[in-house]
């Protein structure tokens, strides 16, 4: 059993977690999460690379990036979730298989949170859970890529 | 740290489970997906009881009978996901945490398979990892339930 | 003025009534809402049955039951009051008058729930009065069976 | 237990009662309607006014001369059921417990009548039963506002 | 040619075919009809089962015990047609070849009833010739089963 | 053949005709319209009255008092046409024939003047001729009161 | 003042007129309806031309033949009035004014009967007098073209 | 038992039947259905006439020559079946009993083909039985006139 | 520079400022916010006038009086921003300036407050500062009005 | 390079091009639009025929004949875009490459004209360049079918 | 009275102010209007920072960079006003006041700019005054930090 | 006749053409694209330059680069198509002429590609047609400019 090269992405506002909304997010910052990610990666035999940023191109561009490079990518486009067709037509594009991640549940938030232009582009879909949403992710994806 | 425990509930026609279009569900049965989750739940010291039925009456009922009984509720509705308000409003009657998990991701079915009656009364939502999916809720249901 | 045979029918959870949501339903149960009903029957020269079900076919079964049984039904849908054309099409069939119930005013929860599927087939409807909407719909099932 | 005061408001055409479309209104006249309130108020200890206008404004004057003045209103806004939200605003801004009543069902008349713009900021409503609905809805409101 | 077997499936209300609203649905009875399609069917080498069911479930546990039984299905689901997610996926599952039909024109009544969920699963449709939707149904069946 | 008694009802704004947005209604007043109005009339021997409000009330007022008085009503509603169910529902009360006129073609104006509340409870409709609306619409109330 | 030259036009299906549904329709032909309107022609100083036909390309052929040969076209386009938008751009293209005219008040039938598809391209609309919607229709055409 | 005289429609394209999208409709042409048709006419005592046209005028044209010409129609109005209301307004105006049929289950269709202009106006409906669809809706329209 | 007149209209239940809902509108009275802006006015060359009522007929003769009388509008038209095409109509027709302002930010609320008739048809709107946003809007018609 | 043979159509109206709303269209005629297609058919060596008809069922006619006879059609369905599915039909059925034109940029223009029946059948789309997109889609076609 | 410190955001082509549309934004430059909003700011005790971009990315990265930095924001998303989610987000985690402004009235303009994403996220809303909308805003923004 | 400038745009994910989704997009890199639209401008007396971007900014910034430098532009906006209103605001107020060009028939994928937010705003469109839409966008911009 090889190891898998994994990318996680963290779209807009994520930098500011652990100090946005906390009572939607609460407190763990975007650095403890990777860390608890990178942690977990080891147990699984995977090396993991992480991203995040606010600009829906920057996230374009690094999807475009892991094109033969990765096996896998977690992704949470967080706000461009709802409106970056540009985010789609990457992971269209680059043909590596993607899950998608929330830190919440969003059918709990404003309706136009509901909707998702990359659900049913992804393999897998996991929300609700704050940072263990990435945990479940980042399971899901290794067992999907151990198993094709 | 006390044992926990979790009852898990599959809705109509997932009997038919490893025989139905395995082309979207996968060859392993019910009976399979339900030892799977037994020996996993041993390892997170959780006590398991599981059900399956066609019947919305007898799901509503199976929900109402966990009040008091059970810590925490993972739950495939199948096709009464798209329909119940009954169930809905049982999940919201006992009040006990509960997971939503499809094996397919119900983003790549029909129009009428995205709406979810319960996606906002649940903790978490996991879907498109096959019989995955109900390991990754039953551990983010036991994360949920252990950190609370 | 004969006596009047009438049936109370209460759908799907209204069993948990007294112990679900009592910020909503209040804390009566549903033996001591019907107690008041047989109570204030006494007083209308009214004979009254009652019956609770979780399961929307029990409730069609009851409901072709009580043709040329009973002069009238006051019935609670509950859940299936926003789902259920089966019940709507019982009520068709078997021609006795109904009147629609609600504990709780439907238009102040959430907006799937301002639709009842039997609105229009019913002779009146009452929401909002908690166990008295009960009480409410028995008088005025009452009054328009003597006027009739 | 104290005298309760309860002022009725009759909406727009409501004055015709009793002569027009009496196969769906009956042959009661406003008159005939009001004395049998103010016989029943009598026997519930209630000190009854009424008021029929059929100016959207002139409702809104009367809802407000209610602050501070009665425990409760009885109000069947006619047509501006389905348009008025200075009626609505009205109710908002005196906070006097409101009960919602129609002669007719009107979920079985024209869509644009099944809307009411003050069923969510209303205690309770009755429909269906012909002028019975304001003895229900009197009834109703007497219980909800001896109870609190 | 050998025989083929097939199951006539009767939804909710339709045993009492005969009573209920016979301007609609005409005077014969369900056991009259069944009695009819049964003759018919010696005539085509047909061997015929047949059940009615109020309970959703119920239906559902009859198509899947369909799978590997019987050739074809015929089904009128009566109010089902309009809300039932798990008998539509219970026809996807046991892959039984099944035809639609229905007493009435379902598009002369009221919107709701326009929308089948089953009407893209199943092979064809009949409706509006009161029990003679049953018997060319049944015929449809026979030749689609015949030329396969 | 007798004399016919027509009430016509200008509604809010029309006692600005002649100096209101003249690209679209005109240069001729109010005044100038109803006296062109009573001309016509004394060739169809139709004795006329008239009136102008800004007050939905008082034009369900009004229109309430044609009851038994007035063989026929010519209303123009304004910008009631398009949000009063009261005036509507005057119309269907008093049960006098009633014709809607407009002075421009309200189709080639905003969408929300597309829609008028009265439309199907009237005998006809003409719109798009300026002031001879109102004189072709009168003309049509007489053919139709003269025939029937 | 010179003599006007008025064009016609009556839609599909208005060739059974007077033996097609009497009792939305009446029973007058629609050669009796010809010969009325030419007989108003004459008092009007007009010139009057008719054609009937059941084929959208027909009606637009003839609409086209009207360009630079007449003043003014009175249209029913029947049942072409709610789907044909080819009637609507040959009306477009020869810019002669026209009057759309309807024998029935087409708001108190099917919803789709209420969308005209030229209703914002026409001058004026005329509707529900029966065959006296051709009359006011001519004489407002005429009063139109007199005026310009 | 008297001979009936029914006509058979087809809609736009139909006369391609057999070379166009054959997975669709089969390769039996238009010529062999018509032949198979009239051998089960002669079985029925039915004495057949058959028309194809592109133009919906001509079918317009067509189904009012039935009037008092046959007993009943069967009709395929192809493309027409989602756009023509002039087809639809010609069938309610002849008053002829008519039958619609489709050869493809248009609910596995697209979305716009789901919809027909004359389904609440034809006794019956029959589809997705290939070249059978005729054969039953013929058999169910002799039922029908047989019966009434 | 010359002295401008600006008149301020108040809509329906603004009269109740300072009582009602005072979380959502402060507790100042709306004769407290009418001596703020007489106060501002002066500083801005400005003659006020100001108007409140509840009645929408009311507020459309107002409107009128304005014309040739002031040079612009400041109009919180309250209820009836959501339900008045007759204040649109009365303020297209007067052809004055008019800016509209809301004390609360109408998109916090229910969504049916979100759309305002008028707002097309108002050189600015100014909402979500308390009585600050009559201070602003007031401000903003000067500046206006000052610059044409 | 074998030669190609091309059928243009033109539908409805378009035989009024260079006369029909000029500042839309332009002053070309459609013989001047067809000489310099033909002109441009030379060098691209295609064999061209034209054909213009205000009759959808002539259009119809006209692309079956196309089959087995021409390579490619280039058509400008004029009105007929957004109402035709039998247009849409008999392109599907003779299966010969198509390219939509339009002389304007539809989206300019009315609503109804952004959306076309045929769209998603054709291989190509050209607008907006006046007869320009005619020598566009020509030119479109050609490269598509050479490189076919 | 402390000093305030305030943030300007202009978003995308905001710097093409004084060149871009001038019948819609006027002929001020963006330099100009800082200038005048420093001037103001000087009378108002306020320190002002300005930033334009035309990047979605560069708009959240200065507000998250306000955090704990400035007292309030005036924001004009331009563009991204109706299609900003991400946006949205930043103001909600930053949680700094923040006013809406825009310089033309977008109820005036195409239905897509009607809709803000951050509409119910900020304190107030200015729009419609031109350059002036910004001094308003500022007015509005310093009168609310100032009570608060 | 004048050398022309014009710039070509390409939106996100096109730098991966030739790579992506082959089976859509064609094996063609974006550098042999451009290579090969250079070669045609030769011919047409255009100089060229191009650019491609992932970041909805950069290509906002770009078209402001173009007022004033270019005679026109050739956009494929590829997702940011339906997203971007930014994009569709900078091409308004650099008021340079612009065609819409997309590799693929937009109408055979997703619903949501059906709409682009620049369609009424550019001169014309071309789709289908793969790099070739390219070339035929080249021309028809071409010969708008030189015919303006």
């Amino acid at each position: 059993m090889s190891t898998l090269a994994i990318h996680i992405l963290h779209g807009p506002n994520l930098n500011l977690l652990g100090t946005r909304e906390p009572e939607t997010y609460g407190h763990q910052t975007l650095a403890d999460l990777d860390h608890d990610l990178h942690t977990l990666a080891a147990t699984l035999d995977v090396r993991l690379t992480t991203l995040q940023s606010n600009h829906e191109g920057a996230l374009v561009d690094a999807i475009q990036a892991c094109r033969d490079q990765v096996h896998g990518i977690v992704i949470n486009p967080g706000a461009y979730t709802h409106t970056s067709i540009a985010i789609r037509d990457a992971l269209l594009a680059v043909r590596v298989p993607a899950i998608e991640v929330h830190l919440s549940n969003v059918h709990m938030r404003e309706p136009f949170r509901h909707h998702s232009t990359i659900a049913d582009v992804v393999v897998g879909r996991v929300m609700g859970f704050g940072p263990v949403s990435y945990d479940l992710g980042l399971r899901g994806l290794v067992a999907h890529l151990r198993r094709s």
